[in-house]
This record gives C-alpha cells, structure tokens and sequence, in this order.
C-alpha cells in the first residue's frame, strides 16, 4: 500500500519484477476471465445450455479486454469489481447475457483468480528455493571444511566448522520445499459457491459444473465452496511467512558475519555510502532481515481475517486482499535478494579463530 | 505474563486448566529429566558408559526433585535453568556426575522438553476439535433443515438452510484434524545438537546417542539438530492459531445470530450483568471471538522469534518461551469454550425468514 | 506492496489520491532536494563557505531534476537513493561540489524528507478530522434525540438516544485533532547528524548550520541528530492507527445498525452485489473495520523498528520505510471514507425501540 | 497468559516483583472496591442518600474481603467478575444494598481500577526511567571520552567517543520520561457512564456524582464516558511499548559492543552455559530486546481492541485484559533489567579503534 511503488527509488531495493508481474492488475483480471470462462464452458459441458453458444460466450472472454478504469471506479461502489466487469462482460456478449456468471458470485471469481496466482507464485516459489539450496550447498562444498568459531547468544562459544553453519541454512530452505510441495493441493481450490455459498444458483448441477471448472482450470474440486473458511490462504502465508524468516536468518548471520572484528566471510559488492566511500554495507543481508520482519507482522493480520462474518465478510475478506499480495512480494523479493547475496560471497571462514 | 493469573478472577474465564496442567512448571521440569535421563541411557545402550552405571543414575534422575527456587533464581542469571538443574542433578548423583548431561547444551533440554509438552497439547487439541465436529454434526442434524436468511457483509441475501452456515464451521475443524495429523511427526522430534549444534561433544557417537533417545522418547530422530531451524515451532503455532481463528469464526457468528432483532440463534446460559439483570450476554461467543484476535497476534512474534542470530539466539529463543504457551493455552480455551457454548444452543434458525 | 496498485481494480476502494500524492516519489525526492538545498544555503550562511557560491548551488538544486531510474537502480546497490542522487547533484553543480551534502549522511537527508511529508500528512489528516468532527456534530444535531436501544455485548441493553451513541464518535476524532496538535512539534524535527550522527563532519558548524537549516524548513531544531531515537516517529504511525481504530469503531457500528432487523440505520449508495441485485452492501463501514485492523497490524512493525543497532540500523530503518507509508496511506482513506459514508446517512434511530 | 508464571523458572528472567503486585488479583479487586466506596460516599455528597448511611456502607467496602474463588468461577458464567462482587457486597451491606453500585455498571468499575493500577505503574516506571538516565549519564562521564568506532548498517564507519553512543540512550529516556509525565492526565480519568455510558441511571446527578468521585480517587473527571473510546489506553500501551523499544535498542548495542572480536564494552556478572563454562553470556542484554519485540507485538493487539461494537464490546475489551497487563509486566521488567545492566557495566569504548 505505498504509492506509485515501481516509480519509487525503493523499488530497486525491495521489487521484484517477477512477482510484480504475477500480481499485476491485469493478471488479476485475466484470471478472473479465465474463471468466467470456465463456468460459461462447463454450463455447456453439464447440459446447462447449448456448449456451442457456451463456446462462443467463453471465447468471447478469453479475448476481452476489460475497461480498467471503471473497474476500479466501481469499487470504489461496491467494493469489488467483479459486479462492474459482469456488466461489461454481458455487455459485449449481448443477447446471450445469461451465459455469463449465473449462479456464481463475486467472491467465486476473486478467490480462484486468486487460487490461480498463487499456483504461479508456487512455481516461482519452488524455483527459488531449489536454486537456493543449490548455492548453500555449493558454499558447504566450497567453504564448509574451514574452521569457524561457533557463536552462541552472540558470544564465542566452541571452534567448529563452516558447515555447521551452513546446513542449518540448507536444511531450512529444502524443508520448506517440502512443506510448499505438500501445501499446495489443499491451496488450489476452486472457489464455487454462489451467492450464500451453497451453490444453489446452479440449481442441481452445482456439483457438476464445479468438477468440470475444476478440470478446465487444473485445480481441486472441493465438496463445497471454503468461502468462510481462510485456513489455507492462511497456511500459505504462513509458509511464505517462514521461507522470508528462514531468509531473515540467513541475513542476520551474514550481517554479523562480514562486521569487522568478526570477519568470519566476505561479500562483494556491498552498498556504498554518501557519506564514507570506504563502506561496504551489507544491504541485501539486512534487507532479509527487514523482509522477514516485515512478513512476520503481515501474517498476524491474515489470522485476524479468518473470522468471516456470517456468509461473507467484506472487512475480512479486504484485510487479506491488502495482505497476501504483501506477503508474497515480500517473499519472492527475499528470496531474489539471498539468491544475489549468496552468489557475491568470496570466503566463509575465521581464519583469525578468535 | 499476566501476575497471579490462576488467582485472578479472569482465569475463570479465559483459563484451561488442562492446558495449565501440560504447560506447569512441573511438567516442564520433568520433560527436562526425562531428557537428561535418556541421554544418560543412551550413553549405556552406546557403549559410552557402562550400562549399569548410566541406568542406576537415570534411575536417580527419573526420581529427582528439583529445588525449583533456586531454578527460577539461577535463570535471571543464566538465562535459562539448565546450567542450575544439571548442577543439582551432578550434586545428587555425586561422583557420576560425568553420566549426566554430557554432550548436551541447554538448548537440547529445553527444546526437546518442549517438544514433549507439544505432543501432550495435540492429544489435548486433537480430542477436543474432534468433539466439537461432532457437536456441529449433531446440530446440523437437529437444526440443519431450517430456514435461516444468508448474510453477507452482514446484510440479509438469500434464504437458505442452517446446514448451509453450519457445514463451514465442521468442515473447518475437520480440517485442522487432518492438518494436525499430518504435523505432529515434523514438530515431535529429538533436539540434540550440543553446544553449538553440530554433536561434536559426543565424538562420534552423537548420532547413535540420539537414535537411541528418540526411541526411548517416541519422537522422531533428525540427522541434525534443528536448535536454529524454528520452522517447526512456527508451523506447530500457525495451526494453533488458525484453530483459534475457526472457532472465532463460529463466535463470531453466534454473537451475531443472537442478537435481538436477528433471532437467529438462541443459547442458553448467558452472562449476566450488573446494571442489566434482563440481558443474557453471550460471553463464550464473544470470547472466542477475543482468544482468535489474540493469537492471530501472537503468531506474529513467533514468525519474528525465527530469527536466530548464528548458532543460537537468547533473544529470539526467549521471546519463544514468552510466546507460545500463551498461543496454546489461548487455543485450548477456546476449543473449552467452543464445546460449553454449542452444547447451550437451544434452537438455530430464523423462523421469521427476514 | 502491492504492485501497481494505482492501476488495480483495488485503488477505486482503498486509494487516497491525496495522500498518494503527499507519498509520491516526486514529492519524496523533492523534500531530499530541499534538504540539500538548505543544507547548501546554511553553509554559506554559518560562513563554512561564500554565500553566493551557496546560493548559486542551493538555486541550482531546487531546480533539479533526478534521473528517477537511475536512483532505483542505485538504491538496489546503496539500500538507499542518496549516494547516488549525491553523484547526479555533484555532477550537475560542477566544480563547486563540495559545496553539496558535504558533513551530512544519508540518514539526514532520507529522515528529514520523511518529516516534511508527515508535516504534508498532519495538515491531511487535521482537516479531515475536523470534517468529521463537524459532521458527526451534524448527525448529532438531526438525529441526535431518536430513540435507539443502546447495545452492549452485541445485546439489545437499555434504551437511549441516538446522541449518546454519536456524541463518544464526536468525540474520538476531536481528542485525535488536539492530540495531533501537540504532536507535531515533537515529530517535525530537522534530522542532522552526519556518518555516524555526532555532527563531526561539519566541525565546529554543526549545531549553527543545523539551527539556519531548521530554521528555513520551518522545523523544529533538536539538540542532537535523533537517528537511532524512533520514538517520535512510532508516536506518530501510533497515533494515525489509532485514529484508523476510532473510524473503524464508527465503521463497525453502522455495519452492525444497518443489519436488516436491526435497522437502526439508513445509508444511501451502498455497494452492488454481482448476484444479488436487491443488496445494499455497506461497503466503506466495512472498509473502515478493514483499514483499522490494517494499521493495527502494521504499528507493531513500527515498533519493532526501534530496535537500532549501535549508530544506524540498515534492516530496522527500511522496515520503517515499507510501514510508515502504508500507516499513513490507510488512515487517510479511512478518513476520506469517513466522510463520504457519513454524507451518506439517511436517517438514525431504531423507531422499532426493540 | 503463562500457568504458574511466578512457580516457573522463568520467572527468574522475565519477572518483575513490583510489576506483579501491582497487577495483582489482590490490588486489582481492591481498586474496585476503592470504585464502589467512591460511588456509594459520592451518592451522600450529592444528596442521593443519607450521607451518613452512605458513609457506613462505604466503610464496609473499605474493609470488604471479597470470595476471589466465587469471583473466578462467576467471571467464567458473566465474563467479569463484578456482578458476583456487586451481589457479594450487597449481601455483606444488608438492608442497604440499594446504596451500592446503583447506576453504575460493571465498566465504571473496571475501568476505573485499571487507571488506579496504571498510575501506579506509572509511579514505578517514571522512578525506573529517571534512576536509567542517571545510570547512562554516569556511564558518559565514565567512559564518554573514551574512542569508539562508530558503527552503522553493522560496520565499522568513522571514530567517534563513547558519548556518541551513550547519548542518544540517555535522550530516549529522557523523551519518555517527558511523555509519560504529558500523558498521565489524559489517562488517569474516572469512568462513569452506567449501562449503556450515558449516565442514565444516576438521573439528574450524573455528573455531581461523577465529579465527587473523581475528587476522591484523585482522578480526572471527563464531561463523558469514555466506554467506548479507548485510544487513552492505546496511547499509554504505545508509550510503555515504545520505552520497551528503547530499552531493546540499547540491548542490542550490548549484545553487539560485548562481542568477543569487537570488544567495545565489557559486563560482568554474564550468564552460565551448562556446556560451555568459560562463557559470559549478555542475558540481559538479549532479554531486552526480547521484550522490545514482545512489546512491539502486543501493541498492535491493544489498536485491535479499539473496535468496541456499539456501546460496549466484550470481545474487543476482553483483549484488552489479556494485552494490557503483559505489555506493562514487561515494559517493568525491560526497566528493572536495564537498571541491573547497566550497574554491571565496567568499561566502555574500542581501544583498539578497529
């Protein structure tokens, strides 16, 4: 929520285009169409209506372009935009208006729209992390025989090894592949429930047109709609929450690591100062850090989102739309950040053996 | 870190004294022994000492009472009540005293005995959420066919059944029995690292020895200590708190249902006021409503407490300690709560259909 | 964080152009020129160099146009923008460069361009406040003697009048307006410490260039730099969050009041529904509860920014940076949202007296 | 929320003897008692009732030992304890019970014993403050002049003198002991207002009442109830969580300074490891910002409980208990660490001038 962000100097320091790409506007609403269009196909597949005339409605939607600024004029109205983009989806289709989003609601389309970035976040999630598993351990293989004092609460504590370092950092990072791995069924849901989520807008065939959603769009088919049920968006915020704490923990070492005095690695390409050129400052090391507390205070607040008012909670459901983005940019930035840092470390070691 | 808080007149409210059980300082004291007695075992079934030796102390640590004064004492000034609990121990067993805790580091003691307090928690959480789905199943069955108007963004939308609010509220739980299930063997497992994490005080038989321990303490055995790997303890308060949050939700839910003028609900049993004596105010609604908002904040400081610096943090270590017992005992209220307040509910459903 | 944000369906709902504006990159850079600038011009005036060699250069950085670009690339490598705007001002001025940022860190610069836009916030916020102080004073006055059952605990609890419900929301925003007043000069401090923030880089001119410095941004003059010092800043997000907490209590009552059977309340112009067209949704009540739980959240990040290590915290400084704004950004939508929903009131008071 | 807190070993770190009596069940329920006399002699000095009743009834309170058992398990059936306290009193008074909590409700009560408990906190903090900032001005003129490298972003940066450092401790303190000593009159307010905060129930003589009482607890006397608002709250847990930040910041510089490898400060009396006995650990230095971080969570937590439903929240001020008190116990035992740190200082500054 800081405005203008991409334009802003911190960008350099804290974006991440990939992820920026991913939560984009655009990719938001192109899954939102991807989910109109899946209700629209599968209204012809369970014998709803006639699958060509659904075929030629949902190819009408794969290629529409939704007029943005009215989208975000009318939530300003109605707090979501998906009853503005109805009205230009039916708009363009015409006659056959009732193809379009019958039986569904607003938060069907933004819930699996959002089930769907997050799929893509995952990818870049994985990707991310198994990179970064590899470089702790070419580190292990490169510097982990050298002898480095431990350090407890800070202090000295007993002569050890690199390694011994290190694979905490690993081992963290490949739980945490893990963990995502088996996370994600239960996160890539589609969301299909209808007006008070008991899918009684799509009469009997609720169940039917959801499993065929569910095909199309490559997600779970749950029993029911898990519209007042946030646990798993909440799961993955905290997992992603943990990934940028296990990062933080990364930097923190790194950062009192490389201080003077210590002198246990060496980074290069550390930030300059304008006021003592001679600095390197470890930037992307206290960037984890930051990064990881920042996370660990946004995952308080999806966990105030899970209480859901009745059928549908406009405040809950806000809360978390002003979160998760946060959550996750924070994350893909962290681990872009520890990707960079770690391939600009020179040496590990304390030759010196304080 | 409420003073006195079994004697205060809130414990009536917000205590558990199951939970107050598992989490005494009692039973803390003993995980520690039952730590360090096994270790000393471990050393016989290794062929570190001799076996008759190691089982005649452990037999003298299985029994030993602690001076808890002095415990409490010495931890202002060591930070923590090992280095004091295994003075008392080597004083008791005298000229043994090398069968006890060698090897081992604080961090060993406390994180495992931790662990062995969790396992006694997820019984306690597992058969409790287990009770309440069944609660739920009984009233969907009593009260589910009746009409009740849907609410979204707490206005009047479409009529529908009670099963339809109520079925989210079980499959919620469910849910977190399943996902429970599936995280106890990554949190219940053997700490042993040593001084600074690397089993290197126990030669060569740090793996053997914790092998050893895991068997006899039934937890699982990792190939490393996890002393800086806090992700288990995180994911293991995530849960928590998400269970608070579902049971927010039903609180939430049930404060809103019966209100006068909503009929949607009644319960019997409310709190009575001092000004009011006509109101039934419902107290356990609002209070799972209070214990889901205060661990969606603590688990914020669980995710900041990941941060350990180096080999071991006293700080981020510590804020753990502070942290989550507060998180399970505010979870194990509110699944208490939950099954007092659905067993008070009298009739759902909203007869006048507004 | 949450990318492109002003081109997301989102802004329509949570957006503030106003504040948006006061956030801006330009206007961020702008204010750190302004530094410069005086900065420039007090040397010249302490007599650390020719007045109008000073003038000339100050004039020249007024005027001056960064490469935006290159400032995020740069700020990436530096973790901040200043080393580099520093090298585009320098290159600009030519040979009298030393006559630029010279005795000054970055920290001056970024600290004291944040305190001239919470001088831009405070003006936004106090003339909001005192809107709707008048306009709750309004609704007093039209509705303010109606019947309306006082509720408490979510229970209909004695009857009373609508005023006494309005006069406690009149009164929050008025005790936020003086408490904002005597808050500012606190917080609207020139920041000038130099590398390591004891002034040594100006000599014996430090606390006289300070004083002219102060004196031409129309800021206060402290002592000493109070760079590691945050409580001013934490004051401030404390107080904006609780101003976001006093509007989300008005919000959450008008949600509860115009509940169907309640009906304790009329608004116009509530927010459409995609598949229930009849709805009313009070869209920026619930808003309200939303921004306040946001900002609830992000005032424990800003406390754990505190936490400086030794002469300036590179992870605890550009945590503040990704909070302060979003605090910021928050409380003035809940305040512009205020205003428009309070517009919207039709009528108060529960004629029904249930 | 920790069982047996005071039992526990951790008690010896985290407690605060003088903190906890001041929270104490005990004291507690004594300034409720202190309400109840206040209100009963203030129904004679207005003229309610016979003042010399008034006076007899008032001096049973005085002496009133309430059953704090029923009170607890009461507390659990109405969600606070004073109904169960009213009725005890009423049965101990006898044929004047009518001269007891009439008009009042159990929100005057309680609120009104917290501000008696926050003022005495606020004695025990300011006296804790002042005897810090002579402690950090005695270790200036100790070791002021002493050479220390300055250290920014973690790295060495330019020389300075330990003064440099010591300061800003100092002048945070200071600052608070500023703003504890402006905040104390907007918090230290009598609460009257009855059932539903408008006075109602005391007829005509509501305010005459109030004022009388306000006199007699030596409080402030607002023209209103302040039920609902509880940004008074807020701000005093913001200024004890913001000296908490302050006192972590200085913390982490000693955990920092006493590195071996940096040796800027040298402590004595550091903790004991059960494997490492040449250690000195910096507890206390570490409990610090331990409770920095604690604190800076359970802030946001006091901003959540500032959206009280309509005229009184049960849930938003049940949060408040559980947050308030801890937030205080550690802002004291933050002090009290500190002020035994700083004794153990025994020298300060970097002779080596790494």
């Amino acid at each position: 929520m800081i405005p203008a962000l991409e334009q802003s100097w911190l960008w350099g320091l804290i974006g991440d285009d990939d992820a920026a790409a991913i939560w984009s506007p655009d990719r938001q609403i192109q899954a939102m169409l991807r989910f109109e269009a899946a209700l629209t196909r599968a209204m012809g597949a369970v014998g709803q209506a006639a699958p060509d005339a659904c075929e030629a409605v949902a190819w009408q939607i794969d290629g529409f372009s939704p007029d943005m600024g009215a989208l975000s004029a009318a939530t300003g109205g109605d707090g979501l935009p998906v009853p503005e983009l109805i009205r230009q989806l039916r708009g363009a289709v015409g006659q056959d208006a009732k193809l379009v989003h019958t039986g569904a609601t607003s938060q069907d389309v933004i819930d699996t729209a959002t089930v769907l970035i997050l799929r893509d976040m995952s990818d870049l999630v994985a990707g991310r992390l198994a990179a970064i598993a590899h470089q702790v351990e070419a580190l292990e293989q490169a510097f982990g025989a050298n002898p480095l004092m431990g350090r407890t609460r800070m202090q000295a504590a007993l002569p050890m090894q690199v390694a011994d370092r290190l694979a905490p950092w690993r081992i963290a990072v490949e739980d945490h592949i893990a963990a995502l791995r088996d996370l994600r069924p239960g996160v890539e849901l589609l969301q299909l429930g209808g007006a008070v989520g008991n899918r009684a807008g799509f009469g009997d065939a609720g169940d039917a047109i959801a499993a065929d959603m569910a095909r199309q769009l490559g997600l779970g088919d749950p029993a029911r709609a898990w519209h007042v049920n946030r646990a798993p968006i909440v799961a993955y915020g905290g997992l992603m929450a943990a990934i940028s704490g296990s990062l933080g923990k990364i930097g923190q070492d790194i950062a009192l690591m490389t201080q003077q005095g210590i002198d246990a690695m060496t980074v290069a390409g550390g930030g300059g100062s304008s006021a003592m050129p001679h600095k390197q400052n470890p930037i992307l090391a206290e960037l984890l850090v930051t990064l990881a507390r920042f996370n660990a205070g946004q995952i308080g607040l999806l966990h105030q989102a899970m209480i859901h008012e009745q059928d549908r909670s406009g405040s809950a459901w806000t809360l978390e739309w002003l979160v998760l983005p946060q959550i996750c940019m924070a994350t893909a930035r962290g681990l872009s950040a520890t990707e960079t840092l770690l391939s600009q470390v020179t040496s590990i070691g304390d030759a010196s053996g304080d």
